[in-house]
């Protein structure tokens, strides 16, 4: 039976890689890289890199495979459609690499950016391919550093406050609403920087891009001088680098 | 100027450890290690066991303290005042330590189970002791897998659901009420299991107790199925082994 191990390999940081990660690592015959195209193309190299560290040469192949372009335009009711018929493109793409990369009796593995359970794909893909049947595997996950728990830590907060809940959501969902209950949010994959409906309120922010990698840079404090400072910096920054990873921490003020 | 580092060591796997945690301990002269009573005996063994595993003998220095008992039985308004003074008692306790056992230019470190961001108090406790000016340290935060991400990574499930937000909080707020605006909601520091006052919903519960370690317990299901099967093997693993460190992943379904 073929194995396939989906491993979170950190935020950024290479030393964020888990031994148990590394032992994973190891015992993997073939790495799926997905290249999702120029922009990020910074990311695979690190994974590269990583192998190269941590394995001996030639105990290991690379199978590489294009990753289809998500359609980025479509929002509202379009939204989850558009990342459903990725996700298929993805999984036949996935399934064509574990049927004719993989022997009958080999193990493959995926590096997944942060911990696979964080707004990840590579999981429902698996599920995806598992259900229709046509390829036999099975799969274990390697947690992994989140950009969430990355973030927190360079800036020496916690995700939560005493015996109070955290929120994790994305850009989208802020822009609708500040979410209920909760005083502490984190939001992920914001494209539009959404906080900056939120500039009035009593709120503070912790911002991070490229958390963990010689680019990072870090933000933090009332969100009304926070923001413009935060806007000016992602805006140089994705101008230089082609492409901006961020994340931050919402936190109203008792 | 003495330095703390505050470690996450992962959620009871010792593989968890990242190769940052591991450089953190390899250039840390004190560890200071809160016993807090019998029960967590266990807790500390780990974290000695880590120690002997991943440096050099005669290379670091143990300093042990008792952790001062919570009043466990504060509940409603009474609990965040019970916390706090609890707070102030560890912050008397964690400052003699620094102050006492730690030259001036030397580092100590706090190893922390799972995550420093989430329910714990580590972080806050330190700023307490900056604030109060007596002692002067800086602290650096390595991030941890969470028992967060090993209960999902174990239940090959992730956190959040494609483009929706997960909640985190605790047994007590669970009780007072499903979070608002979430389907997938992740509970922590639940005695009482909470979950029970959900029994007749159409939710899926991914339950797991002392993840990572020989003793891991995994259960998941609808939650009118799996929930009285986790009440039965949570009572009885509590009595066998004398505490119990549980969290789950409720999951609403569409």
């Amino acid at each position: 039976m073929r194995t396939i191990h989906v491993i979170g390999i950190g935020a950024g940081d290479p030393d964020h890689l888990t031994l148990q990660a590394v032992k994973a690592m190891r015992a993997t015959d073939v790495f799926f890289l997905l290249d999702k195209g120029e922009v990020k193309a910074d990311l695979t190299d690190l994974r590269r890199a990583m192998l190269a560290e941590h394995l001996p040469g030639g105990s290991y192949r690379v199978a590489e495979a294009r990753d289809p372009e998500r359609d980025r335009r479509a929002g509202g009711t379009a939204y989850a459609p558009a990342v459903d018929d990725w996700r298929s493109r993805r999984a036949a793409i996935y399934e064509a690499l574990i049927a004719e990369e993989l022997g009958s009796d080999e193990t493959g593995a995926f590096l997944v950016w942060g911990d696979p359970s964080l707004y990840d794909s590579t999981l429902g893909i698996l599920d995806e391919i598992l259900e229709q049947g046509r390829t036999e595997f099975t799969y274990e996950v390697v947690p992994g550093i989140s950009s969430v728990s990355a973030l927190v830590a360079k800036h020496r907060t916690g995700l939560n406050r005493v015996a109070r809940p955290v929120q994790i959501t994305t850009g989208r969902r802020l822009a609708e609403g500040f979410p209920e209950g909760v005083d502490d949010v984190v939001v992920m994959l914001d494209a539009h920087q959404s906080f900056r409906a939120y500039a009035e309120e009593d709120l503070e922010i912790f911002w991070g891009a490229y958390l963990g990698t010689p680019d990072e840079i870090l933000v933090s404090g009332p969100i009304a001088e926070a923001g413009p400072r935060i806007e000016e910096l992602r805006a140089k920054a994705r101008e230089r680098k082609g492409w901006i990873m961020d994340t931050y921490l919402l936190r109203r003020q008792d």
